[in-house]
């Protein structure tokens, strides 16, 4: 059943943010303040860019032969494979601990792959692949870019109860089309499987793009945006992903769904637009996805101020949210944050100058519409304790804006932990979540054996409320993996009982699993499951995300499950 | 079981759109139009308004004694009441079939009418009620403000194969409080009993305002807009009434679910409000809302213009959404409508000077954000072919704004048929729609021998379309009811052949129910009644509208259901 080049490699490597090209070791500024920091001090063996994907033992094939050859028979035999350099990059995604594991599994550790990766074409294949599945309860876990940071694409052989006869992955690879382009009205559709970029090029041809710029825009996918619910950094202009969609096909074990497709609001009852967005494969596969679209910005306007603390600079955003002045893109670092110079790119590392919370402004669209809107804004920002800093920095940050992931693995193997994490609450709760969030952080990591950096920026706002983004680095004591769970358990905790949510653009995955008793409630998650059950009968869709199917073999009809 | 004066009488008469103190004859120029177009002269015998309670007969009290006692038991003997006077006006909502059903009655029909009319006062109160009719298969309709007009709140007896043992009505007026207000981050907690205008002057003591005007805000409340996804005048600017929920609490036979809680905006999964948004009191009670609310404005400004032609209107709102100069209220007329002036409130039926498509603007803000978005609109709105009237035409609007349903009664009297009905589509489909929802209506209420005034505007814009509100007056002819079903039908059947929704804004009701198949497809509706067998098992909950109970008395674990 191994075969030939009709599966498409996908275009990061297995083990890392990125390609191996674009890796690299830590730069001399970022090296130095590390040591200084935390004592950390250098490349900690093989990094990771180095690593083979031969050198990794994955989990053995374990789909019995019949059923390789019968969804080879759906997709086609040379739109199936059980390469190992195929399910290497489809056996993760990309979070911290994601990345640790391909460091643990270059020594040694067995790392659980997908038995088999299929790429099908069309929406009935995909359709029959889900029906086959269900009929022998083979697990299918849909895969867009694989840039999931909380565990969204490990293949889970079994789950609540329920065991499965095989894991497959499912690439939307092939669902990359652009259609129905309508300009007037401002939409197109696009196969869920077109990466952000190549959506963007070709929306370009007819003058329209999507503007959704998430850190991971340079890999993930239409569909993958969609089932996370992903905010872009020009959400202040055009708003979060899930503003964007207009109507989706979701294919399901139980047929195909398409939703939204009546008008541009509607109120013939609850919106099933919203059931879909979020569902993270634990409902079907997004095939295709309809999005409102803009004609490509004639002009770009940049801006960057200084506030001389967070408190100011956070009440300056709200007035400009509130007002309704309305930037393309706003952001506000706090002081520790602004100091290492995150978001400069190439500077981080480097002393500030000047000092103070670092904010970033962009203004597109027409020149006059952009002039309009930059004026209103900034003359608020200054009437709020604003100090111009001219147009550089926030140039600086434009160009690096895609590159922080990348920094990431050379942290790793530096011998650094670092990861994100990222919550959002009412702008009266700014301060008590910031701060019980960065305790809690500190205080677990503090006990592992090192201090921790602990930087937060407001990226995306909202009339009464903001996120806030936390990148936290420290010295890795013992093992990180559990040094890193530890301290998320801990401060997930902090969140859910201080009004934060336990994400805000990242999505549920496995990773925030057990907490959507205290996000949604247990009737909240009752209901999931009561959609799942009719959509999923045997709950084969990405087990081990969002809710646990119902009811393992029983009530819900599952079929085939094996033990 | 009759009691006393612990149910509150909802404020509208029980046969009318208003209060009896506000209905008057059909004014002169009104009068003569309607005689010029299409015969109609005069009034038709007994006005609605002078038609006492007590000369209609009710359907008899059917709920067994046993049951009403228990009720009481729950919600206390003086908040329980089985008098005709209470019963009436929650029999029905305010479509025009519902007042020419109150006609009928006048004239001897008899009028189907709940058991018993329910005030409880709170949640676990609710929680109760709901559990026992549950138990005793009673099937509950849940009553805000009385004014649905697509059959949300008629009384079904039986439903998909399900009888009931009675239906009693829910009244959430005790549901009134306003707490948790939160001005820094415009938030505040609102019963779901309360009126617009109630709500309105509660929240003004703290400078806040909700800014939701419907036509209905006199007399809606604040559960009923969010179960019905309402949109009122100023959606330009502050949005939809889904838009400005935060939080519900839905109460469930299943028990309590809060939905939204979390934060601003949140990854964690499908967004379970808009599965309660939309539900129409077929899953639950809705008995507490919180929503984002804004300053009350500080200034307001005015212009109203005139476009030659309904498309270069259409084509200037456009370009206004899509660039975001930002208006609180933008509408457009169309040619047959402004020339009766509809929109002027007194002036109804006299020539319109100056001819052309009347459009309405409103700016409301800080008066550096309301002059700079009136600039920026008026800009943009006389570069697409706008001539400016000035301010009063959009002054009279305003002063007139929630005149329109008084005067349906008046027509009704008169002998002319008048209703409403609603849509949506995208910018580039509202030509075709327009003109077929126009010729549908046409060609029916010719055929039933009148000619019809159809009279459309924009009052909704969105970024990829608008709504298209229809108001339709013709001479009645033979069964009116039977008159405007029939048109009703062939409209609604053109709408989703066509690119529209079968509502923006009206909801499903009844009315809407056996369309709900071509809106969201099969799936779709097994969906919902995948999501109602969870929360409402026994299929009680609002009977009759938005989808039927799945499986009566068998899978879906109904108990109690008596034949």
């Amino acid at each position: 059943m191994d075969t030939d080049t009709g599966v498409a490699l996908p275009p990061m490597a297995f083990n890392l943010w990125g390609t191996v090209e674009e890796a690299k070791p830590l730069g001399d500024s970022p090296r130095k303040l590390l040591a200084k920091l935390m004592g950390v001090t250098g490349d900690d063996g093989t990094a990771a860019r180095d690593v083979p994907v031969g050198q990794v033992s994955l989990s053995p094939v374990g789909l019995a032969e019949g059923h390789l050859t019968a969804l080879a028979g759906i997709v086609g035999a040379s739109h199936l494979t059980t390469e190992d350099a195929q399910r290497a990059p489809r056996s993760r995604g990309k979070s911290s601990l994601d990345l640790l594991e391909w460091r643990a599994g270059a020594a040694g550790q067995e790392i659980s792959a997908p038995d088999a990766v299929l790429a099908p074409g069309t929406e009935d294949e995909v359709l029959k692949v889900l029906q086959y599945c269900t009929e022998h309860s083979i697990a299918v876990v849909p895969f867009g870019g694989g840039t999931s940071v909380v565990g969204g694409l490990t293949p889970f052989r079994e789950d609540g109860g329920r065991d499965y006869a095989g894991v497959v992955s499912l690439d939307l690879a092939r669902f990359d089309t652009v259609s129905d382009v309508d300009a007037v009205s401002g939409l197109a559709t696009l196969g869920a499987g077109l990466s952000g970029p190549a959506a963007e090029l070709a929306l370009a041809d007819h003058g329209l793009q999507i503007g959704h710029y998430p850190q991971s825009f340079p890999y993930a996918t239409i569909g993958g945006y969609a089932v996370t619910r992903s905010s872009g950094q020009n959400s202040a202009g055009y708003g979060r992903f899930d503003d964007m969609v207009r109507e989706l096909t979701l294919v399901t074990p139980s047929g195909i769904m398409t939703v939204g497709q009546a008008s541009p609001a509607s109120a013939a009852g609850p919106d099933l637009r919203e059931l879909v967005m979020g569902s993270e494969g634990a409902f079907g596969v997004v095939t295709s996805v309809r999005l409102r679209v803009h004609p490509v910005p004639q002009v770009k306007r940049y801006e960057a101020f200084t506030f001389p603390d967070f408190a100011t600079g956070a009440a300056a955003l709200r007035a400009v949210k509130q007002t309704g002045t309305g930037p393309t893109v706003i952001r506000l670092s706090d002081e520790i944050e602004s100091s290492v110079n995150l978001s400069s790119g190439d500077k981080v590392g480097e002393t500030q100058s000047p000092p103070g919370c670092m904010c970033i402004t962009l203004f597109e669209g027409t020149p006059e519409h952009a002039s309009s809107r930059h004026e209103e804004t900034r003359n608020l920002l200054l009437a709020h304790g604003a100090t111009s800093v001219g147009e550089d920095p926030a140039r600086h940050w434009e160009q690096g804006r895609f590159n922080a992931p990348v920094l990431r693995d050379s942290l790793l193997d530096a011998g650094a932990l670092c990861e994100t994490l990222e919550t959002a609450t009412d702008w009266a709760n700014v301060p008590r979540l910031k701060k019980t969030v960065g305790d809690a952080l500190a205080s677990s990591l503090n006990k592992s054996g090192t201090m921790a950096l602990i930087m937060c920026h407001i990226s995306h706002v909202y009339a009464e409320g903001c996120s806030l983004y936390f990148t936290i680095v420290a010295a890795q004591q013992g093992d990180p993996v559990a040094q890193w769970r530890a301290a998320k358990t801990a401060v997930t905790r902090a969140l859910t009982e201080n009004g934060g949510t336990v994400t805000h653009h990242h999505a549920v995955g496995n990773d925030h699993r057990p907490f959507m008793d205290a996000e949604i409630g247990e009737l909240g998650v009752a209901v999931l499951q009561a959609v799942k059950a009719k959509l999923d009968p045997a709950g084969i869709m990405n087990p081990g995300t969002l809710v646990e199917a119902a009811g393992a073999g029983g009530a819900s009809g599952a079929a085939g499950v094996s033990s």
